[in-house]
Formats: C-alpha cells, sequence, structure tokens
C-alpha cells in the first residue's frame, strides 16, 4: 500500500453505459494505492454500479482532494466546470483518442497514475470564463464556461451584429455569423475551427475570433483577461449564447453578454514530462510536413 | 511660455529633404513651450538645418526627457531601438497617413504637444524582443526588435527548414518560407499579412506566425514572453534574419536564432483619449462591414 | 422617342414603402424613351402605386424583353431566381450602396439605361445552382440558388456531418458548422465570409467551403459544375439547407442535398465599360494598401 | 510476352545515385512486357548504368510512345515541361511517399504498370502556363510551368508592388511578399501554403494567391485561364520570378510578367480507380478530422 499525497479520490466517468468495468479496475486501482475512493453519482447510476459510495459534484469538490475523470475532453470541460469554485485537482483518462486535456490513455492509467498519487506530476492551471447575460440592467443568466462564450446568430436568420466594449472602451461593430471569445484552453477548440490562433495556457488573455466575419479584415484579436468583454446584441433574429458549446440561453436586442475572468481556475495534474506542445503535435498533427 | 514636465527635448525627423521647415515649426513651438531643443543629428542634416544643437541617438538617450519623432512608423521603430536602453519617452508626429505609433498628425502638433508637455497623456509601455545569432555556441549577432525577429529563406531557395524550442522544450520543426516571431507592436505588422492575430499591447507574449508553411495546421501560436523562443536552421540555403525587416544577416545550417524578452521597453505618449481599438479601426478598416 | 432593342420593359421594385417616387421616376422615364412599361405586382402594392398594369413575376418572364430591379443585391437574386426559367434579361439600379449585381445609382439612371435600351450594354451569363433535398430515393425540396446553397448544423446543435461525392466519386467526410456550396455570383458573399476565394462569374465551377470546419486542412475546394455534388447528412441534430440564404428547409440524418448546375442561367446587362474586378475593387476594398 | 499500347517506353530517373538497381528492375520489367526500352541520359548516367541506350528529353518526346519517370513530384514537373510540346503519356513511380503525381509506388510498380502498358488506365490531361518576361517591348525571359508563375521580393527587400491586369481589364495594384499564379496542378503545391484554395484538374482558370499581403481583403481569386495575366514590376528592389520553384530571373521595375495558357498540355496515365480526391485526402489529411 502506497504513500498518498490524496487521501480521497473521486472517480468520475462519462455518463455512459459499457464504462462499468473501466471505472471498476480504476477504483480497485486506487484502493490498492491506500486512498478512499468515492463515485460521482451520474457516472455511477449510467454505468450500473451499485453498492458504491457515491457523492455528487459539489460534494466531491468539498471532501475530495483528487478527481480522475474517465472519458474525453467533453466529460473532463463539464465536471471541471461543476468543481470550478473548489480548485479539486483533476486527472484525465481516455479510453478512446486522446485528448487536449484528458491525456491519459486507459492501457497505461497504473503506470501514470502511480506517481500522480505520490506527488510526482506536473501541476497546470487553467484560467477559466464567467459570463453573464443582462438585460434591462439586471443579470437573467450565467454561467462559466473552461473553452469559451459563443454568441450565434440564430440558424434561419441572417448575421448577428454586436458592438464590442472592453472595460469602458468602445472595439468595434461586428456583422458575423457570431462571435466567440476563447480562453487559452479553449483555442484549440471551436476557436482554431474558426481561423484563431493558439494560445500558450500561460497567456493571460483571452482571443476573440468572429465566425464567417462579413468584414474581410476583421482578424482574431488577443485581448487582455483583465477587464470585461462585453457583446451588444444590435441586430439579428434568434441569436443565442453558450458557455462552452453546452449551456444555451436565446437572446435579445439590446441585450449584452459579458465575459471576464473567473475567481476560480482549473487544476490539471500531468504526467511528469508532460508537454503542451507534444499534445498539439499529435492532436494537430501540427507543423508536420505533408 | 508654459510650465512643460520635460525640459530637454530632442527632435527627429525623418532623414530626408524637404522635411526642414517641419522640424522646424516643432522647434520653434517647443521652444516657445520653454523646451530647450537638441535635434537628432542625421535627419537634421538630411533636412539641411545648420547652425542648431545636434546629438546623436546615444546622446539623446542620455540627455533628453522627451524624443518627438517625426515621420512615419518606420522612422519611430528604427529611432525607438536606437534609445531602447534609456527609456526616453517617445511621441510620434505624422505628415503623411497616422501610423499605428505615430498617431498625431502634423496639422494638429501643437493642439497634441501642448497637454502631453504638461504631462497630461496616456503612457504605454511596449514590450521590445531581444534577438541573437548563434554559431558554434557564440552569439556572432544581436540585436534588437520593437515589431519582429524573421526567419526567412533566401530568395532563389526553396522552402527553410527550423527546429523550434521554447526554453528546453521542443515545439515543432516547421517547413515553410519563414516565420515570424512578433511583439504585439508588431502584430499589426508583416505578421499580420502573413496570416496572424492581432495581439493587445498589454499581452505578455509573442505571436509566432509562420509563412506559407508546407503544413495546413501550422497555426500562428501565441507564446508567453518568459523564456526563449530557439528557431535552428535545419536545412534551406540563403536563409537570412531580420529585425523589424531593416537589419539582415544570413545564417546557416546549425546556426540557431534565439529571441526572448529584451530588458527594456519603449515607452510612447499619446494624447488623453487615445485609443487602440480606434487604431485599429482607422487603419485596418477592422470590423468594418462592406 | 426612341428607337428601342426592349419593347416591353417591366419594373421591379424592392417590396418597400417609400421607393413609390423612385418608380415612377423610372417608368416615366421608360415610356419616354418608347419603351411599354408593366410593375411587378408585390412591389407596386408595396409602394402603393395604382392604376397601371402590374405582372406576377412568371408573366413578365413571359411576356418582357427586359426586367429594371430597383432594390439591392437581395431584391435582384430574389426576382433573378423567379424569372430564371425565361432568361430575361435584367437591369439593376440601386438606391444606396451599390452592389455586385446592381451596379448603377439611382442618380445617374438616365445615362446608364439611355444606351442599354439601345442595346449598347455588356451581357453577362451567370450559372444559376439547382439544389434538390433526397428523402428515401424521392426529392422533397427543390430550389434555385444564384448564390449559394449553404447546409448548416442547428443553432443549438454541436456540428454537423456531412458525406461528400462528387458524381459517383467520394470525396470526403466533413465535420463541421456547415458547408457552403457556392457559384461564381456568391464566391463574393457568404462563401467569401467563411474564407474562400472569389471566382471570376466567368468560371465553370462551384467553390465548396467548410464553416468553421474540424479540420485545419480542410481547405475551400473549386469543383466542376459538371455533374452533381452531393452531401449526405450523417450526424448532427437540426441541420438545415437553404438557398440564397432565403428558402430553409429541415434535413435529417441519411437525407442528401444534390446540387447541380441549373439549365437555366441568369442575364445580366451592364453598362458598357463596366468591369467585373472595378466592382471588386470598390465592394471589398480589394487589393488596396492599408 | 505481352501485346502493348507502347512500344517504345522511355525510363526516366531521378538524377541521383543508388537508383540504379530500381531503374533495372523496371527496366527489365518493361522489356519482359514486351516494350523497347531507352534511358533518359542525365537519370542514367547518375545512377551508373552504361552500356544501355540513352536518349535525352528531346529524344524521347519524339520517338517515345510512355514515358515511366521514377521519383517524386519535382522529377515529374521538371521532365513533364521538357517533353510539354510532344504531349508524351506520363506515369510516375515514386520509391518515397506517394505525391500528386507520382502516385504509383515501387513496391506495386509490377501489378500498376500492367494495365497502363494495355491501355487499361485512367488518362488525365494538366494545363500549363507559359510565362514571358518583357522589358522594353521585348520578350527576355520566357518559361513553361506545370505549377506555377511566382513573382516575388527580393530577400533584403521590402514588399513588392505589382500592377495587375487581365488581358486589358486593370484588376489591381499588390503590394505583398509575392504573388503565385498557379494552375490546377499547382494548387495543391506553394499555392496551397500561401492561402489558395485547390482546384480540381479539370477547372479551366488559375488561382492567383498573394503572399502576404499588405491589405487585409486581398483574397485568392480563380481566373479564366483565356486571356494574359499581366503582372508589372511598380516597385521593389530584387524581385525575381520563378517558373515551378526552378527557373529563376532578376526582373526590374518596368518589367512586366505575362502568363497565359500554354498550347501544350501534360498528358498523366493513372491505374484505372484513380481518385484526385482520393489523393488530396492521402496527401493533406484532407478534410479528416482531429
Amino acid at each position: 500500500m502506497g504513500r498518498n499525497r490524496f487521501q480521497h479520490v473521486a472517480l468520475v466517468g462519462k455518463p455512459a453505459a459499457g464504462i462499468g468495468p473501466v471505472i471498476e479496475q480504476i477504483r480497485d486501482f486506487l484502493r490498492q494505492q491506500g486512498c478512499q475512493v468515492s463515485l460521482e453519482r451520474r457516472g455511477a447510476e449510467a454505468a450500473g454500479i451499485v453498492g458504491y459510495p457515491v457523492l455528487e459534484p459539489d460534494e466531491i469538490g468539498r471532501q475530495c482532494d483528487l478527481a480522475v475523470v474517465v472519458g474525453g475532453d467533453g466529460t473532463m470541460l463539464g465536471f471541471a466546470r461543476e468543481v470550478a469554485q473548489h480548485g479539486t485537482p483533476l486527472v484525465g483518462i481516455n479510453q478512446g483518442r486522446l485528448g487536449f486535456i484528458t491525456d491519459i490513455s486507459f492501457e497505461q492509467f497504473r503506470e501514470a497514475l502511480t506517481p500522480i498519487l505520490a506527488g510526482d506530476c506536473e501541476t497546470e492551471e487553467r484560467a477559466m470564463l464567467e459570463g453573464n447575460v443582462w438585460r434591462d440592467g439586471e443579470s437573467i443568466f450565467s454561467g462559466l464556461a473552461l473553452n469559451d462564450v459563443v454568441v450565434a446568430r440564430g440558424a434561419a436568420a441572417g448575421m448577428v451584429e454586436l458592438r464590442i466594449h472592453v472595460g469602458e472602451e468602445f472595439v468595434a461593430n461586428l456583422r458575423a455569423d457570431g462571435v466567440i471569445v476563447s480562453s487559452p484552453t479553449g483555442s484549440s477548440a471551436y476557436a482554431l475551427s474558426a481561423g484563431g490562433p493558439l494560445l500558450h495556457p500561460s497567456i493571460e488573455g483571452w482571443v476573440m475570433v468572429p465566425i464567417a466575419s462579413h468584414g474581410l479584415s476583421n482578424r482574431p484579436i488577443v485581448l487582455p483577461d483583465r477587464g470585461v468583454v462585453s457583446l451588444e446584441i444590435v441586430a439579428g433574429r434568434d441569436a443565442s449564447v453558450n458557455f462552452d458549446m453546452q449551456t444555451l440561453s436565446q437572446v435579445q436586442h439590446g441585450d449584452r453578454v459579458t465575459v471576464q475572468r473567473s475567481a476560480h481556475k482549473s487544476l490539471f495534474l500531468h504526467p511528469t514530462g508532460w508537454s503542451y506542445y507534444a499534445t498539439l503535435r499529435r492532436k494537430l498533427r501540427w507543423y508536420e510536413g505533408n
């Protein structure tokens, strides 16, 4: 039985049938390593695991020293938002193709977790975005995003027009399919598809990327993550705002979406030797020749 | 006679014939404002102004409290590098189309300079790049850049291949016409032409932009400005390195170009109310519709 | 009274209140030039013009020798589709900012129309796209487009996945926000916003442009306009197809959208000396420096 | 001994030491198939093959019914230009990674060549560019290109400025690192690196792609391949023009580079079932997800 830095470990599975045996193998390993293990309730139920202590995400945030998330980047993004205010350290184990932030393969989970449990790992903080929708002077919606906040036109509508400020300073009016305000973490996701640059995770900024913008000179811009980015809906029907592509809210003319740095950060643990650039090369075939 | 924060002001003209009367008007104005005025030697000579105290750039850096630069962004870039180590505050007056960093028109120089001389202005620091070329373990060339350091293939040659590191960490091998490492200041110059994003001047990072890269996924990336970016020439004939598009040095296989944050910053003074975003809109027709 | 190549001219107004006086001025001018003039019914009604012969678009196509369209590019696109099968020559008069295909300003309509009515003009054919939606082997929807056919994801949905063929030949699977198949006419519209190239109107091809594509190497491709482009919806909720951004149809998994060259072409008349490239320079500030 | 459509076959090797055994295996196979075989002189000499009939490229064009080219796309491009006026059918065998136009692997050359020699193959014509450099009314240089004609700035120089016409029609002034006029064949080469679209080989057009253009709206444009594209050097030191990245000529202010469709086409033979789109997917990981 090992000597661990992390006493109480939560095990969070992608809520999908069939993941049960995977969860059980990792659970048994963590217990052999001397950890107290709790399962995240929703994932445990979906996997059909019964008779084992379960916790809600918020309880995990308050009680556990570490959460091991089994699934893809989407599962990790969702759980990271749920425990954001607690700063729970997170490790990602991926059954399929490795992700950007779930970078340990299930085949190697033992070799990878053993040193991490002993505290031998890279610790990486990732900034989060806090978004609000304002109507008539009140916030009618708020949410956290690890990747991005997106304001986009309705499916059957023409372009949306947005009036953009940073703090009190007017930036520009934008007519486009939409706009993405992305953290460094999100810069390798939707923002990249829309033509944005990559941002190293240590950059203290957001990248604002227009989607199919009407003007040809509307290049992406990297904005400081201090201050508030404000996007006011000036024109366009059925516009919506979403956070990490999951939460959705209809917005109307005159509504204002604000984005600012959250007081919370996500904390990811990686095996020693982990390299952000290696992840880019692997995931994006980045800078590989043809 | 006014009361000025800046006693000794240098007046730096683009070295071009015909600029004499412009220089003289600004000089007379500065003297009326109670400043001691010296002229930068090269510009004064090119303008044919004689019988007036002249200083070399380095003397200006040591002796003057402010330098007023008359010309375009290119003139300003060149002079800013020359006084970089002294941190001399700089103001730009432009006879033609306003630039990104020379944003006072000659027509309005009196209205603009009067409050600035009284200390009523926006002060903006801009990071500078320090580049070195290493061969056989020794630095054979070094230079400063306010915009960018560019490594590019020779005119009659095929692609250049570069091995890129940030600190000790391997980033990627790149085959391309070249690569640009740009400061936020340079992000609206050559890096933009090559497909890079804009970086707000307060972002503590460089953007690395490949030029006509062989691989289609080689997106621009924003790197932290701490640590050293290293570009080793692996293949390609007649490659060259330049700093702010002006200084040129041939580089060979095995040479390594390193780029890091200079200990010096350029200090620009702008009229109160100056807006970076307004400059973008004016210069790039940025986010204007068609 | 002049001698005209076009006996019976239709006058088509953007269906908007306030356009009445404009329509009447052009009508009177055309009658002075010896033309029989009919008004398009919908525009005449919106303008509140009564007691004057009106025709439906289809009747215009069958009976008139020329249609003068007053409005912007959107009005012209809509009417051009309606008379497509008749090949009616079209002239566009624009009250506001000149468009790509409505290139005569209202201020100059007399000087511009006089030689056109005498047959002194540039004649330009533009290819049209014919689109169909197939479900269970039957076409459930068909439409014409002068600009583009677009298949896009639902507003609240993730990416759409499309399986693309040209004729019998498999092209690629695409995961993206959507895809645009654009004619040369449409290449300066939405396809351009999404990153596509311009296609000179004489190019016998379509450009297929992915919108915010997941893969970084998914460049736009210019396809021959012979054969059928087929887009099968493989995954993605609430996907839709539209034609010239106006007609909308929900599509489901297994549906196939096909696009082929229409047997019909639109026929635009321009003042002699009209230049496609001049239009690009004017509309896009194309190839202008900053 | 088979019955072949092609009696006299030329075997053209990349001029590189070590290629001898490869050439000899293919030669022996071709003779077994009943062909008369000649070797291209330069390749044979480089490979050290003696005592076998050799021909110059021009003799191959006049005497041979087919040329089998062993090497990469660069070898094929060079040889295709040399026999362009003869229309000799070409087959490419590649020892390394398959190219765009050399698409038979050495491992499978027997299976691939057998049906081709019997006339069972896909035949594909590719348009070629004819370029001229004009000075003081005379052509001082002319050349053929299968991929592209490129006008670019000197290595130590700033941007080049070009005045562009198509036929007599003014297109635009361009300030950039350079401009690429590319055939469909070249659209997957340098033009793609510089941000151009792909052009299906059957498209009767060129794509003009600016390199690092100063203006942000200077999108690539597909031009008809009828008429003459003219690029006049207006400003910029040490500019050069090259054809397929190989031939180089210095050009001066006032020089005009013209590009038009060559009367000649290259004729490539591919194994039955060859697919242009499959080549794109393989070479560019085109439209593959991440």
